[in-house]
């Protein structure tokens, strides 16, 4: 650990710092160039990828259209090592340059929506599906959705960031880090000790927190399932393997997935692209 | 930076080690003593502590008693500090341990609403209030809501934990989180350049944001804001002495402190506390 660092009265910009991802990590918001987006025919564009974000909402979509909904959609690539997220175009969608980004072009004008937890929210309300109907249990849905949002920033910007991706391995962030982690998936183990779902009902919170925690546990991130001691949550083990078994989450979660071993479809858009993997 | 830290096959806990908050940070959850929480007369009892994810809440429950709806509330504090947040009546209401916690006994059996962004959307639904009726408004004000989730704790759990916390000053995550701190500022920044509140009208999305991205450039958090070059943000500054003016903006965010020169309300049951201030 440093002892002597101290930091300069105002700090600045130094490009060769911030290990991977150093690239597309910047100081400032905007567009860094133009570019316009793709639009296929369906009423619903994807600007999107793979990452666990990614994944909650292609996996919304699927469970919809696997469901009867009229939810068909455009999923398109967002190669965020090469700055996609930077175009104008996305930018002009999601002012925060972070996949999932999403326009609704089924109604009089185009809607944005940014953020996954809001894109789930808004697909849910939307269709009416996938969120309970009785007030209490979607006050409870609402809470883990909420959860999630604020919890997995710690899990990737932090511990997935300093276990797997900093340039150095540093003892005092990757323990600080994995103690959350594991506070975390043990709240999610106590609640599904007696719970099927996280919220009774199989809703956008399951859709939220699996491909995160579900994803750590079955060491499909940062290779960390035996540092975390993936095994002492048996309860989250039980939901996550559940989970992985729907259909809808099978088809979901390699929508706009372009790297890796395992066969994914870098664009989706019509349900027999699915014939081709 | 230690280049030489190999991390264990098996994390394991380590009590001694964590900085500040090293005693309330855990790698369990659930609750470690037998506590009920005291129960007042109104309808919601609020469980919190006036950090900026208490005051979100606060501030939400006194603009809606200045515009006039039925949103009588008792405030309780929770001292973190001495682990009242995992007493085992906080632990019902709040399994992540965490404040802010609200429970609302208005209906035919009390409701249980846990994280700062759930309780706000539980409360304007509830209300009719500060979330806009358009539905595309709403969906943008929704957008920065879940923003501000995801967001804060890199500020928050990043940011300010190696800047103002950690045991030591380390320069590569306080490098890295500066940099995301600053993407953030000038993605509201920019945002804030023409539109007067985050979604056109004054919304829950301000109420989420203001507490920590005003705050950091007030210097009311971690000292940082000549570090972060705060004056750059013009638009964010203008919008954030806006809100602080706000009569219930100034009520609600003393409420639940109990530390600092600044006089506050340690716990709030009336409107006649605020006299007492």
């Amino acid at each position: 650990m440093t002892e002597s660092y101290t930091p300069p009265k105002v700090w600045t910009w130094d490009r060769e710092s911030g290990g991977n991802f150093a690239n597309i990590n910047r100081p400032i918001a905007g567009a860094t160039h133009d570019k316009e987006l793709p639009v296929g025919e369906h009423p619903f564009q994807l600007y999107s990828l793979a990452t666990p974000n990614g994944q909650k909402v292609t996996i919304l979509f699927e469970e919809l259209l696997e469901a009867g909904h009229d939810a068909e959609y455009d999923a398109w690539l967002i190669n965020i090592m090469e700055g996609d997220q930077f175009g104008s175009g996305f930018v002009d969608i999601n002012p925060n340059s972070k996949i999932p980004a999403l326009l609704d072009r089924s109604g009089e004008k185009p809607q944005r929506v940014f953020e996954s937890g809001a894109i789930l929210l808004y697909l849910a309300e939307k269709f009416g599906a996938f969120l309970p109907k009785d007030p209490s249990k979607r006050t409870e849905a609402l809470s883990w959705l909420f959860w999630q949002m604020g919890a997995a920033p710690l899990l990737g910007g932090g511990f997935g960031h300093f276990y797997a991706y900093a340039p150095t391995k540093q003892e005092y962030p990757i323990n600080r880090y994995a103690m959350e982690v594991k506070r975390q998936l043990d709240v999610l183990d106590r609640r599904l000790a007696d719970h099927e779902y996280l919220a009774e009902e199989y809703s956008i919170a399951d859709m939220a927190i699996w491909p995160w925690y579900g994803g750590v546990l079955k060491n499909k991130a940062y290779d960390a399932a035996e540092f975390l001691s993936a095994h002492e949550y048996k309860n989250v083990l039980r939901w996550t393997e559940q989970i992985a078994k729907r259909p809808a989450v099978r088809r979901g979660r390699v929508v706009n997935k372009s790297w890796g071993d395992e066969p994914g479809l870098a664009e989706r858009h019509d349900k027999s692209d699915f014939d081709k993997l």
